[in-house]
């Protein structure tokens, strides 16, 4: 398959599919929340399953253009409605998971309940996000900036795992995965550029397939090939990133922000770890960011679907 | 005086003040570094004492259009000029000091010696830079990207301290400084947002003059005002920030690498603490960069001048 480069490639590509993956939204109770589930209703790749209170449950139930590709379940308390969304996900009936107008912790702590939750043991709990940069010639994809504050070394190496089988259902066959630090030099000062250089020598062992990883390396020299040249570093990246890891939250949250204000960039972010994508967008995104991350989750609910059957 | 709100209008204002700032430069042996101090003098607001090996101070020596404002000092071994170069700012020889193509550590260490240093007891060294980004309507300053790791109270307090000055020099009457953290929620497990609380107290005290400081607040909440509206945050800020402090240089490096190269913003920086402003722009900045980060550090020795004169 040809790369994805931008946002408008995915959805052509999810409605070539001609496939619809099952969403649970829990309290469609906003505008942003309402256009990004009904443009991906129209669009052909998902169906609905509403949960919340009978504002949201009427509205929806009146969407008769597709009374087949939408169900309700009406239930007034958002905690317990998270619950239910969390339960319909356990039982195999959605695909999945998306938040609306509830509080990301409440919708969390259903999610990492540990006897109804539907985090697997031994798995973490890690935001990946995608960019389309005006500015840049592909999608680059980044984590994180928004869950793990400090990640130890093997929750950075579970990190890259997700990015990478995220960049393959991209159609991306040698993703470049850049490990961002404000330096190139690696320092005892800074941990995190010790774990960088475990991970370089398991990526160059093989341990990660098909991939080019490489750092302690900046932003800057990640993604123009001039910065590297200046400065006479010869990384294998060559300013071509698909993934950024970042060293901390607040370093990814702080890209995530800059970048999509002052470079009109779009985004498209999920949650990866449990057993099915979950879509927990930010008040403050968009209704095309909504949507694009719904893309991005129906992509990769198909793509695992894929591999379940091999 | 209007405010300074790019570039442009930083070198105009220079001009009119029509007066020289003595700036002495180790090594200038790059075209980028060549560039900057040459058009700093042709410009007018600049005069320059050249410190360097052969291939430096004959270049220069011809430069023969303003042999009253040009110096050369022949100086082989890198380290000695930065020793010299320091010599001359510590005895009032010069009101800039200018890296060229020497490393930074070796610079800083003639800075920081604690003999013939010129970083003034208990005074900390700390970047302040500041970016003309297209997409915002006027100069924002942040800090710290390159110097301090991971701030202490005392240090980020030392740090408004530089960029309000500095802003005040720039003409913002009344700057508003953004204190960086990728939440609004203040939490122990962040001890920066702790620092934040203190900070906003201070400032509401009358501590920092007539500024507005606010946070924790986010990048996009910080500089543009839907982001606040939405997230129904009531900031005094209002997506108007002048400033933002960061939290670690993590995150002020991100936003300096991902802004300037994405966002197409110029830029400038310069170390705040020493005695005198210092310009130590990296290998990767343009030569446009480094040639405003002249024109800042030229804007900060003369209000500082005028200052001492009061």
């Amino acid at each position: 398959m040809e790369p994805i480069r931008n946002f408008a490639q995915l959805t052509e590509h999810l409605k070539k599919q001609n496939r619809r993956q099952r969403i649970v939204v829990v309290c469609a109770n906003d505008s942003h929340t309402e256009y990004a589930v009904s443009r991906a209703l129209e669009e052909g790749f998902a169906e609905l399953i509403m949960v919340g209170d009978s504002s949201v449950t009427d509205r929806f139930a009146t969407l008769k253009k597709y009374p087949q590709y939408v169900k309700t379940v009406h239930i007034e308390d958002p905690d317990e409605a998270a619950r239910e969304a969390v339960r319909i996900v356990r039982e195999g009936g959605a695909d999945i998971l998306m938040k609306g107008l509830i509080n990301t912790d409440n919708l969390l702590h259903a999610i990492l309940d540990k006897e109804k939750g539907i985090l697997p043991k031994g798995k973490i709990l890690t935001h990946l996000a995608v960019m389309e940069i005006p500015s840049y010639h592909k999608l680059l994809f980044f984590s994180d900036a928004a869950v793990i504050p400090r990640p130890t070394l093997q929750q950075r190496i579970e990190m890259i795992w997700y990015a990478i089988c995220t960049c393959r259902h991209f159609g991306i066959e040698q993703p470049r995965v850049s490990l961002i630090h404000f330096t190139e030099k690696v320092s005892a000062k800074f941990p995190n550029s010790l774990d960088y250089v475990n991970i370089v020598e398991l990526a160059e062992a093989g341990e990660f397939g098909n991939v080019i990883i490489d750092g302690p390396l900046d932003v800057r020299t990640s993604c123009e090939q001039a910065s590297g040249d200046i400065k006479g570093i010869a990384s294998p990246i060559n300013g071509q990133a698909d993934v950024l890891i970042f060293p901390n939250i607040e370093s990814g949250n702080t890209f995530y922000k800059s970048v999509s204000l002052f470079a009109k960039a779009e985004m498209a972010g999920i949650l990866q770890g449990p057993v099915c994508p979950v879509v927990v967008t930010s008040r403050s995104d968009s209704g095309l960011s909504k949507y694009n991350s719904i893309a991005m989750a129906c992509l990769q609910a198909a793509s695992c679907e894929c591999e379940k059957k091999k």
